[in-house]
């Protein structure tokens, strides 16, 4: 089981039309800052505020009419949550989700107002997969996995196809693809798009520091999990450990993984602020973080802001830092 | 004396490669919220963080080299003299700006990190002309006014020509353009692109209440000025009267002028921030805030975002209210 590249191209038939295609942008401000010509992937102008609708879409699309009826579980600490809610409303069936106790409240809020029912649970003392088991076998529903999944890693892998052909487009070939990564779902598929089109081209995942469990795990050669009592702002990348599925694939493409501090996300959000005029979450700020931290050098690169989805109070605060 | 669509052509072909050539944006949460095809044209991602490079560099590209070396002069409460700056610094020019001692501080200190040298004054005590004048007659300086300039227009039309264009290449046809007005440069060199290209489209000023100036003059026929007390946030708009050059431009191809309050600038901040994830300044709001304030309909409707710097500070209460 992995994800090949016609299944990226596939998952990008499927979204036409309803994900937005990002732009890819650049910054002069950027470019003189690092040096080099830098291009924003940004998935914080995506439909529900981060790149998530891409394959939640891409699986909920393929659902049968009975599968619709039945409607859809998921568990996710907000952007999934947000994506599978909006998928889920567009083609018509019900969903739950479960969501930690103490999700940012811009992503419970919109995840209800996509119409999907939110089980809260505790993030530190009970187990999502299994409340959210439960939830869809009593109900027959069908289980959507946020990162561990062959059509949600094609679905995410669209990010990646665009920035590929958009890079061609504008006659930049890049050196580096910086992308974040909690599970890896979006950095799997990525990299399934552009090593294809642009074999020459490094991807790396970028984590929290305390959430570095794939960078751990391409030293170790196997998966291993990261301590349970790390804490991070960026709330979107706190999976436990890499994806079953998706840590084969970054294991086969990845050039690497970067790490970065939650002080270096706020740092990059704050950049984001006020020279990009972009609004980040901490966790779709890491890529951003890590090429301005230096933590890799290229002529040509490029950086995901995979999510804006941020509480208006923690917003103000960081910038205000 | 006037400008003609030939000009903005020629800005067009001056600024390529220099400014950035925005995305025309799209969002399927606005789009539901208005009830129609909505395209943002993102100026706050443009070099300097609004579209005054454009009409800046228009003009300055223009110098002969013994201009070049005498250097330029304007006033500006702050993104003209951004725009002016960075300008200068890439044409290799020296820049003084007469800048109001109440601009917003990201506002002064970027115009400063551009090299140019900032002169305050009062906002309301003080003759920014009479000063700026003076300067530029002691150094042999050229004079770059903010707005009432046929290069400056022409420049600022790259904006209106970009969206006339990116809206046919979506197949679009816009049956209104909304553009904050202040002086009128950025509503008056865009109409004249797209009234060129779109000649059904109706094209409108967007101004802060108190500062309706275009709005009034369209009802008497003539310009009419504002009430020297007039106060308002939108910083970049807080012009006294409609220019003499850009007034009869607009007069004769708008159809319009609409009008927001504060409050409504600030609504409009905090939803490009909650659901657009695009940081704005005030006066970068006005024409989405007569979006989302219903006071114009249509099936398809294009606003730009005029700019984006605002201080941390204030966008941080803004969000926070």
């Amino acid at each position: 089981m992995t994800v090949e590249f016609r299944d990226v191209e596939a998952a990008a038939a499927r979204i036409d039309g309803m994900a937005v295609r990002t732009p890819l942008l650049s910054f002069p401000a950027l470019d003189a800052r690092i040096g080099a010509r830098v291009f924003v992937k940004p998935e914080n102008l995506q439909r529900t505020g981060s790149f998530k609708f891409r394959g939640a879409y891409n699986r909920l699309a393929q659902l049968t009419e009975e599968e619709k009826r039945a409607g859809v579980v998921a568990w996710s600490s907000g952007n999934h949550a947000q994506g599978v809610a909006a998928a889920a409303k567009l083609i018509g069936a019900p969903a739950a989700i479960v969501m930690p106790a103490d999700a940012p409240a811009i992503k419970v809020a919109n995840t209800k107002a996509y119409g999907a029912e939110v089980v809260p649970y505790d993030r530190y003392t009970e187990s999502r997969e299994e409340i959210a088991t439960r939830l869809a076998e009593e109900r027959g529903a069908t289980l959507v996995p946020s990162f561990d999944d062959e059509d949600i890693i094609a679905g995410q892998g669209t990010c990646g196809l665009e920035i590929a052909e958009q890079g061609k487009a504008a006659g930049v070939a890049f050196n580096a693809v910086l992308v974040c990564c909690g599970g890896g779902g979006l950095v799997a598929g990525s990299a399934t798009a552009i090593k294809e089109l642009s074999p020459d081209t490094d991807v790396y995942a970028v984590e929290p520091a305390g959430f570095d469990d794939h960078a751990r795990s391409f030293v170790a050669g196997e998966r291993v999990g990261n301590d349970p009592d790390a804490r991070s702002i960026c709330d979107a990348l706190l999976a436990p450990k890499p994806g079953a599925l998706t840590f084969p694939i970054n294991q086969r493409l990845l050039a690497g993984g970067l790490v970065v501090t939650d002080d270096e996300a706020r740092d990059a959000m704050r950049f984001a602020f006020s020279e990009l005029k972009l609004v980040c979450e901490p966790g779709g700020a890491v890529a951003l973080a890590a090429l301005l931290t230096g933590k890799l050098e290229a002529d040509a690169v490029a950086v995901v802001i995979s999510g804006g989805n941020v509480d208006p109070g923690v917003f103000a605060e960081i910038i205000s830092g």
